[in-house]
């Protein structure tokens, strides 16, 4: 059944193997004459590209964004934005020998068994290069609602955790989205060290949304806060979703919440109320480890090129769930 | 926008405030000649009853489900079954006095901002209330999948935490979902206590789940465990999600997950490969605090009655993607 | 697969067999404080109430319209609405014998190749009966968007037709919804002579559009005039459905249609201009013919009660496509 | 909203506008497996091409299809199957004219309105070019039911009209899709002769189906003609649908309908039930006439151009029905 499509009001639909032709999206309700500038897309592309530094897959794919439909003259036409990125490096004779071999923890086997078939190539559909699709139309729901600000960051990777919070969302966060120097240098050189030994890591991924309109969400199956965690748990590798305090909500008294109201993370009864939002995401570590890991091309941690798709995903959200209450908004008193 | 129906192939749809005539839901997509017991169905909802304790709120609803439609002679038709549960014990002048007061934590405001009106009486469809019509439809999804066993339990209430866990799905639960005999006399006096001071508690519920066929979910956006992610964080007070070993996961390193492939929570690429599922959610204590909470028909925590409405929409979870799958099971090889 | 909802942003699902407990409509996506008249949802129910004259079945339902949810105090409170009516006069008894046979024409041999099962009291789904779901839905549909008129009325019968298309929608359509009195009275013989001689007749009903919004319906598929030519199809017996001249258009060429403007019946590329916009649909003659017909509680021909039936269709597609359209106001410039 | 997406199990996205980079469409919801042939496909986008004959418009594009993912070896993954094709010969300047000008009976206004913002190049999305993409669609949901045959050809153009039915699916339909050579050497005279004369002409489309499988359609809003109706009347200029008999059966006594069972064109119910499906549609003449008619690539009537496109929709929807009816079969005793 059709599952490669996100979104109610602003659809997205996904498409791309990663190492077939090319990936894509289909940004299906944008609003007409929003400004498009291609430099933008590009630097959102630009910071979920590997190959910039060397904890990144030596993969070095030039993610160049072809708009094929729904832009005249830089603005939306209201109809179907579609942008593709061509796989020019797709080197799938490196993956021949992956043919009949199965990595645990990646789709293999269980695509075969759902489909009777597999592209051997790569992870096809289940692949870390999907998200480029996401990432393109995140750029595109920003355009939406402009005044929604999404910062998302590094707090955790491996043994390493951010000490402080940053103070507002203008924090540098660096080379790899640490916005701590010092931790970001301790990182770099744990990456490296994985990276050599054939070794992998986990992490956590922190999100803080301010300006977020009131109202948005709705009280049953589509709280704003579900969408938000299917959003997230639909990234590769990602296991953990928690809103505000999250699992630290577990052993809080009810005295110990009502003190403090930014705990429940800007979302009250599953509807926004103006407030921000934070919300947090664990990444387990990438299964190819070993003598695989070192020679392939293949993250040590998808952390520091997932933090754009984290905020892509989430402005996706926002911007749905926007338009979706635009269309009440005559009917209030 | 509607938000009040889940699930693509399996749709429920549900309605009713908490103080209004009666709860429902209609459950579309379920094959016909379907076993219905309707003393079963009472039993999931006595699960979820409350008054059976003094842990548990005064308010003792009769929840008796009356089947207006889709079944015949015990057997379902293929047509959407449509279960009510009428509010028998609205005694909505308790809450003329919550007309103009807005409850800090609850929809309250947030409603009548998106809204522009709510109703007064009580939580309206933000309410706890309204997980009877969840559990309603669970037990319909339970007889798509009667191999598929789904097994919750309390783990942590408050500073409670469970020190073993169980060793399979027919460990005795006891009175309040806890499968610890001490630990759960425990809770008890501990949820008395807090009754009688007008504290509240949080907690976390896990889940498991044996047999389920594998190739249910699909590679990008309606992976399995984001489906099941949304389902949970779609539950009144959830606040955090984990799959297997969850925010645990950051800092485990890629060797050391792959000796211990359980820890994937048998879902591989978002898509289930017949292993058990295990997962967990966390839920904040009640908002309601104080002297309010004494008078009123308030539970001092949510994670007693909250298991089978736990159970039914990780029920309606795999309910629905197995219909997904069973449209492809002709064309596999 | 479910197929008991229609419409997008305002969606409704209907449920209930004719000869089952109850039929009934929850309708998700409606805006709060519409004022809700039970008088007004009870006349248009009576529109389509059987009994009324000789022409129609003697079946007396009652059609009490029972809220279950969503209005509070005479308002929509934006949460879903539901709606029941109950089956009064089921006598299902008539109906033993038809336990083994099926009915040419009818759904009962379809449905029992497509669900392994029946309800042989009746109809099922399949049913005019199912209709008054419609009727109720399409009450709450008027009050979104209140300044639009719809008008049907029929136009033919067996070999009667109208001769004056009406001057406007004040005109009155008498007792069976035909808007000239003499055609009235030689369809109202016609169709008792049919009903004494176990025949039946089809018919043509027109629908008139006013003060549309501009604006509605998308480019593609869900062009307006797509949409609602789905609605009517939808409807138990409808066989045909043509925009504005329809058929005529064949062999019409472009320079006759461009000197008469409102020939496109309102709709340009899909997408309403503002004008008027005009429809016609052809039901055929019921199966149901011979001594059945006579002793039976059947109607001989549709088209008198299937007049607010197709009103409330239209309005329904009318304010969901009104709702879709609101989401993007604020875009334009 | 979202409008340019068709069918729920095998769904189908169409982007691009006529005068852009390129046309597609993204098909998600096919099994894996399925053999395509390339040399099929482009057989299927040659009988819509245009240019072929003086009817056509002079546009030469070379509708060269691009298949940028799902497809590896020759066969379906599973996964999303896009195809482009881009816009060759757009000679955009010829349209440089048009930037302020509004076609009537076009969407150029009603887009306006709508988007505010137009691609004054040409049609946007609402243009006869947007059909590629449903050729492209059709091919593929071929795959998926081969057994099922649907045959489309012209009934009538202008006062031209077909005086046999064709006798099986094998009747040669000729250079433009007319199954009586004299006939087609008439219309080909006719619509040479309108062309220069900067006049346009419409007609009407005749389809059968056979070996459709049994079972498909849902008792209530998603009755199979109801689907095809909104198939129908989701291509451009479309204006009436009808099934079986039609309109005919207006007069049509119940007693006459019951001795010729095929009436009911091969739907009971809303369900199909094996027998042969029938149905017809009515273009109307293109708006475009006069000595814009003339100079410009526009063809003076549809027809000839549509039938495949018509029989890529009716694909469409009975594949989707297909896979919805298959997610049940299991259930069947």
């Amino acid at each position: 059944m059709p599952g490669n499509s996100f979104g109610k009001m602003l659809t997205i639909t996904t498409f791309g193997e990663s190492h077939g032709e090319a990936l894509g999206v289909v940004i299906d309700g944008l609003p007409g004459n929003l400004l498009v500038n291609l430099d933008d897309l590009k630097a959102e592309l630009r910071r979920r590209a590997p190959g910039q530094h060397a904890v990144h897959t030596a993969r070095k794919e030039e993610d160049v964004p072809e708009i094929l439909s729904g832009v005249f003259e830089n603005k939306t036409l209201g109809t179907p934005v579609t942008v593709i990125v061509r796989n020019t490096n797709q080197k799938s004779e490196d993956y021949l020998k992956l043919k009949d071999s199965y990595r645990p923890g990646h789709a293999d086997k269980t695509t075969l068994i759902k489909y009777g078939i597999r592209d051997h190539r790569g992870g096809g559909r289940a692949s870390g290069r999907e998200t480029v699709s996401r990432v393109i139309a995140g750029y595109f729901a920003g355009l939406v609602i402009p005044n929604v600000s999404t910062y998302a960051y590094i707090e955790q990777v491996g043994p390493y955790k951010l000490k402080t919070v940053p103070k507002d969302h203008k924090v540098d966060r660096g080379e790899i989205n640490i916005p701590d120097p010092q931790m970001s240098a301790e990182v770099i050189s744990f990456l490296e060290e994985c990276k050599n030994n054939g070794e992998s890591a986990g992490g956590i991924v922190a999100v803080s949304i301010i300006n977020c309109p009131v109202g948005l969400g709705e009280p049953v199956f589509d709280k704003l806060k579900a969408d938000l965690a299917k959003a997230m748990l639909s990234l590769p590798a990602c296991v953990a979703f928690s809103l505000g305090e999250g699992f630290n909500f577990a052993h809080l008294l009810g005295s110990q919440i009502s003190t403090q109201p930014e705990a429940f993370g800007g979302i009250e009864g599953g509807i926004t109320n103006g407030g921000p939002i934070s919300f947090k995401i664990a990444f387990k570590a990438p299964s190819t480890i070993g003598e695989k890991a070192k020679e392939g091309r293949h993250d040590p941690c998808v952390l520091p090129r997932v933090v754009p798709v984290v905020e892509a995903m989430t402005k996706l959200v926002i911007a749905d769930y926007f338009l979706r209450q635009q269309a009440y908004e005559s009917f209030l008193p």
